[in-house]
């Protein structure tokens, strides 16, 4: 007999997990070459890498590997996900801007749906997630960091959610990723100013939980961190961090398709497109 | 073709400012006395200076005033508001008492709606607003302050919503202007204290940003303030406010007319007319 | 006249403390025996001591008790209540697990309605409320003193809510008293870890408000925070905190049977039985 609880969250899993799941029968047997999985035989922590060059840039292939990579981590009964970079200057430089520019609406649709997709996987992994953020994570890099359990970042890195600076404004749950680690006033401003935080920053304003030297020393801050769960049973963790983190993913899952909608409309807009190509253009020329 | 996003913004705007755009056309020439509106050429600013003697007291007139020039700033597209005060001891003594003390009830209805309305043109207002709090700021005070973006506070003042020392139990959303820049504890406890935060104190629990040693110097730290805002697009800086404020706006806009009775009701209540009165004998005896 | 938000606050008050009520009634006359009620004649302030031994934990009588001495102080109008153990060891051990292994379901289902009883008594306590702190607060230890308005802890004790060790997971009105004094981030974390914070911890991240090194002076830091009330109008007062808490008492009432019906599923499946006959046994070899 199940009970309900767990019926609970078996029900509220399928929605999420469909999509994902049908991507990894996609890919079985073949090993993805977007992402790279290594799990410590000794800790029983999987490290998931994010390897598309240059620069972690999300695009439709790498959240597809993505999403694939946390289900088999989670379906394997690892210990913890540690979230990093194979690149060390760029942790994932965000969304592919490209989709964002001029885009055909069906393709759009399903690039939108499948970083949903990505946020609720990672949002509601069962097991103990953790990100070493060895590089650079502007933009849906942070969100990615946020929807983790916990923070380590090198020095002299950048952190933020800087999309009013590309003319972008957020859907609500990316907002809740962010107010689920920070104040609600230094979230508001932060948005507002599109604020890219340095490593010290992100440290004092709670943002990022520990600074380390080293990618080495972020890994195994990450592993100490997945070790404080050792005296948890498994499941009541599992449901516990969904208890707290349901408010967030109930109120995306109750209204998904109007988060597209709105997303849709938004991005197709004129204003859009004229903020995004002059800060396509202001990049370009940086260069 | 307007996006979703835009529409939506607009189509809330239109019943929270109806009645603000009614009251400007009727002041419409005449300059307001009661307010003043400077505009920095250089920077593009606009300082609103709260300026009705002796105390900057909320009566019907001053709050028209103050929702008609936050309307006129923002249309005109100013790159900021800075709200003040031409008082160098009090920022704003927060609402006239004298129109809770046995007051007639279309008239109350009148004035709350009022109050209810500039809560609302500060708390959505679309460009970066700030408080240079050069004097005491006690409850509806604190309130206008809380609803900026940003507050810088002078030495040796106090801040702070005080409603239960007369009596008074404040609205929700009054509560919520609180706990967008304080955590909850703090609230729940200052609120139940009615208490009244000394600059410094108010400085450490975060209810004021920064603490400037003169009212120029404040202008300019909120100057500032505005500028870091100047690489996010204004359009998406101002649809993001929105999303961060939108649960308590919501919040106020689905039950104005529920909270206008509760309030009602409760100010013609025996209890707290007695309560008023006592307050505001021990007041007279004061001076 | 009664005015609305006074009916409200009376209506919302019946259903709360019906049960509790025909509580009183069976034990009038007959001093409690598991709790003893100090008034100081000086002060007005009632002292409400847990006197269960050996470790105050939570059984149906003691929590009836309780109840009951919380009502009775109430409606004393005391100026204040803080709550204690006269045991100088254990605050309270928390919940008796015995009655959550191998319950019978209509006796766990008295038990579960008692502790939401017993919440709900503390929580929406009319008159200023502290906990002294001076012995181990676990679990529901914990989050009786988070009910509380204020909480003064003794150096070298343990307090949280560690639920996920013994495989249970709590409800959510259990996790907004967490969320009511602590930020999300820190909760999320804790409630995972089922982690037990320590005195200077529990100060650090704002768990208890401050420490004392003796019963006595914890008593005295409580009585000089009900003081602290003592220039806010009592019924606005207690309007005011019913408002701050009115989101998490509401979220439970309006679903208790909800509540109970997934309580009961979860602790009558074989997955929590296991896991709380391993911890017991744990206990056991422990001692």
């Amino acid at each position: 007999m199940l009970r309900n609880r767990l019926i609970d969250a078996a029900s509220r899993m399928k929605p999420i997990l469909c999509g994902a799941q049908s991507l990894r029968s996609l890919s079985q047997g073949a090993p993805s070459k977007l992402t790279t999985i290594e799990v410590d035989d000794k800790s029983g922590i999987a490290t998931l890498s994010m390897n598309q060059p240059p620069v972690n840039t999300l695009t439709m292939e790498l959240m597809h590997d993505l999403i694939d990579s946390i289900n088999q981590i989670e379906s394997n009964k690892s210990r913890g996900l540690i979230l990093t970079s194979s690149n060390d200057r760029v942790f994932s430089a965000g969304l592919d801007l490209n989709e964002l520019l001029n885009p055909e609406v069906e393709r759009f649709r399903l690039f939108w749906t499948r970083f949903q997709d990505l946020w609720l996987a990672l949002h509601l992994c069962g097991i103990p997630t953790a990100a070493a953020i060895n590089g650079h994570a502007p933009a849906a890099g942070c969100v990615l960091a946020t929807a983790c359990e916990y923070r380590v970042m090198l020095p002299d890195l950048s952190i933020g959610i800087h999309a009013t600076r590309f003319s972008f404004v957020i859907s609500k749950w990316m907002m809740h990723s962010y107010q689920s680690v920070l104040p609600r006033r230094i979230v508001e401003r932060a948005l507002n100013q599109g604020k890219l935080f340095a490593t010290q920053e992100a440290l004092e304003v709670g943002l990022v939980d520990e600074v380390s030297s080293s990618k080495e020393e972020a890994l195994s801050k990450c592993a100490a961190f997945v070790a404080t769960f050792d005296k948890a049973n498994p499941l009541a963790r599992s449901l516990t961090k969904r208890m707290c983190r349901d408010p967030d993913v109930r109120d995306l899952l109750k209204d998904r398709s109007a988060d597209l909608k709105e997303c849709v409309d938004y991005v197709t807009s004129p204003h859009f497109q004229e903020g995004l190509s002059n800060h396509l253009e202001g990049l370009k020329n940086r260069k």
